[in-house]
């Protein structure tokens, strides 16, 4: 009987507890959860905290009892404190502090990512808040319930960035969003910018400032933001979103290597250099498809197949994590912003011959009530015409998400743009045109140019 | 100066037209179109019929002075008579009956495709109507707009027929829609049986009988249509939906080859039998990629396809139609059911070891609001685990046609179903799940058995 040990219950924990039951369900398999909330999806923490999510509950993925069921053993709020991998053990602590010992015979390190703390006076005070955890969530809701605050200042604008300006002006509140270099920038600037003016539709002030100097204790229980520009602006409660960083410290110092962003260094099999150790999630390296390196891309999407396939390979399988190609999505208000691949300016730092081309159209047949605006973008290469990228925005209910997971699927495939424009797609006047709009683009980028 | 005729001015004709003039804006680029109304979406003749859409003329997916802008000849109202392509001639006549003469260096034929008419006694009676053109439509707009029937007998429940089982009932009539083997038949059964359901819940009385015997004049203007179990239903108006057939007699007549289902024989630049004489669309045959054979599937998506490769040929170019793999989506009330690739009896009857798997899901995270019931087929070989189709039912706002365009551009490249659980997909709460329903249902077939 294979002893399974997995440090962390989140997104690449358990679904690697999953699937190493159900590949081996004979193994023994215990998750280590450094809280009380194993599977929650905390990619849903700001439609919680908007207020859209009724239940914070509503967000685990899955219940404790079903978990059980599957046969897994859940330690909640346990929190692994040392890894022997010479002896295969791992030493975890309880709420009591009291501390136990855990044999293995296989180890999933999925001990996720912790917030960027950014240098700046004042980051420590009451009314500053992170949000990465349930805890974070919870803080944070807490908060929003016992003193009504009226504004809010948020420090990053990234995915967490917008979707909690989002959030909380939803819930009423003023919202200020601070934009240190591009709203967005994982987009293009052109897209980044009509998800900003989604923002100001909304009314949030978007910032554009370089830093924020400091935090400090205003009137009132206010507090007063200071930004490098030499301004200042009051807020009743701070949001600090400046990104992520993988919780890697634990497995480096039992001997685990780590790689760029010190994340820790895995192979395909989700092994790391340390035999019977994986690592699988936030924590981890990922195999980007079109760069053809590891790269810190910390999503939950990839953390679920890494996961995956980490639980498989330590109940015996041999998986091979097929890498990700950066698609992400954000719901913004109404709108909604999707990538997938790379833009151009990535393509051309990796070697590429980038040329792109975008096209608005309407989601679906414009007679048919209800179509309304999207823009897409399509990145290629010049000399081969493969597919390296696509972006796309429109509404929330014009597919734009499906949309790109097509072109996911065509990059994936190694297709050129002609392969997209031969597709055979799905059209009925309600829901798309007889060529849909990425294929559209295709044509576009192709120009009049004869296939060849 | 190459002189390119086509004979047909709806999806086919007018985008081989657009691409031959791209294509070669030096071509002299002539269309005989048999109505005035030029490159309309038939498509959506439902959607104005049921009210939904205000205008007929928003059909139009372009305006005359749009297609003239391009360089594009219309000869509307005129009729193609014959072809003589010994001499490179087409006589075709006007409104008035005047015969008039056309030479071409290229012909293309889209001459599109004419409704089944099933034989049936009083199939000819006032108050019977087909949907093919937009003469069709208009004709039916008439009545409905004139009469003002209170109940429609349709027979026939395809595409076409639930369409307007749906458009028909919207604009307040009693609907019998005649299934005469089973509702959407080219669905496996028991998604067939979703829609059936559908369309109950929506008032239409689902009539299953084997035929209609006759149509008779009943009183006061109605109808009488006597089904071959003996029972015989009132209505003010016959839709017959009966499928339709290619419009090839008149190239068939000069000699051009039709194989099955006497639709035209092409190869894949378009080409048909008769040097510089291509066809496309509807009255043509096409490549079927899963089949690697030639079949008979009219769809508007598909005529778009055909038309640009023939079109960019008949210009000078070298283009090849990559073949459909019969991606289809249809909206009946709220639901969207589409499907891509072979049902499983069709994957059976052409040698391959099909596997099926389905899954209930919701389209988006169930905590987030609107989320809905949708359900999907994946049917595989179970010998080599390529992909061969998909089906997907849900609600209209759910994304399904574009997951069926995910599993069509997977079947396109030839992907195994472990290829779609590996692949990277968009994830955010309010559209998607961190494993999509589409790779739920992918993992549903490979069961927990690891991947090889």
């Amino acid at each position: 009987m294979t002893r399974i040990l997995i440090i962390g219950g989140s997104d690449a924990g358990i679904s690697a507890a999953i699937r190493a039951r159900e590949v081996d369900p004979g193994s023994e398999v215990t998750v280590i959860v450094a809280d009380r909330f194993p599977n929650y999806s905390v990619c849903g923490l700001p439609f919680w905290l908007s207020g859209e999510v009724a239940d914070r509950d509503q967000l685990a993925h899955r219940t404790v009892e079903g978990l059980s069921d599957c046969g897994i053993t859940l330690l909640l709020a346990h929190r692994a404190t040392r890894l022997a991998p010479r002896t295969k053990r791992v030493a975890a602590v309880d709420e009591a502090g009291r501390q136990r010992m855990f044999e293995y015979d296989r180890l999933i390190v999925a001990t996720g990512a912790v917030p960027l703390r950014p240098r700046i006076t004042g980051i420590d005070l009451p009314g500053v808040f992170f949000l990465r955890t349930m805890g974070d969530g919870l803080a944070l809701a807490d908060n929003l319930t016992k003193t009504q605050p009226r504004s809010a200042f948020i420090i990053g604008s990234g995915y967490v960035g917008v979707e909690m300006a989002d959030a909380l002006a939803r819930r009423g509140l003023e919202v200020t969003l601070l934009v240190r270099s591009a709203l967005l920038k994982t987009l293009d600037p052109a897209l980044g910018q009509v998800v900003r003016e989604e923002c100001v539709r909304n009314h949030v002030d978007v910032l554009d400032a370089r830093a924020v100097v400091a935090i400090e204790r205003g009137t009132l229980q206010r507090l007063v933001v200071r930004v490098a520009e030499g301004r200042s602006i009051d807020a009743d409660l701070v949001l600090v979103a400046a990104g992520t960083r993988p919780d890697s410290e634990l497995a480096s110092t039992a001997g685990v290597s780590l790689g760029s962003g010190d994340a820790i260094r895995v192979n395909e099999s989700m092994e790391t250099n340390i035999p019977a150790v994986y690592a699988a999630g936030d924590c981890a390296q990922t195999l980007h498809r079109l760069l053809g390196k590891y790269v810190y891309l910390p999503l939950g999407t990839t953390a679920h197949r890494q996961g995956r396939v980490a639980g498989e390979n330590a109940a015996g399988g041999s998986a091979r994590f097929a890498g990700t190609i950066g698609t992400q999505v954000v719901k913004v208000f109404d709108t909604i912003i999707a990538r997938t691949g790379l833009v151009e300016q990535e393509a051309a730092n990796a070697g590429f011959n980038p040329r792109t081309a975008e096209i608005e159209s309407v989601d679906h047949k414009a007679y048919y009530p209800g179509a309304t605006r999207m823009t897409v973008r399509i990145t290629a290469d010049d000399t081969s015409r493969r597919l390296l990228g696509a972006q796309m925005i429109g509404h929330y209910r014009a597919e734009i998400a499906k949309r790109v997971d097509v072109l996911a699927t065509a990059i994936s495939a190694k297709w050129t743009v002609d392969d997209l424009v031969a597709l055979d797609l799905s059209y009925t006047p309600p829901v798309s045109s007889p060529w849909d709009p990425i294929q559209v683009c295709a044509q576009e980028w192709l120009g009049v140019r004869p296939k060849r």
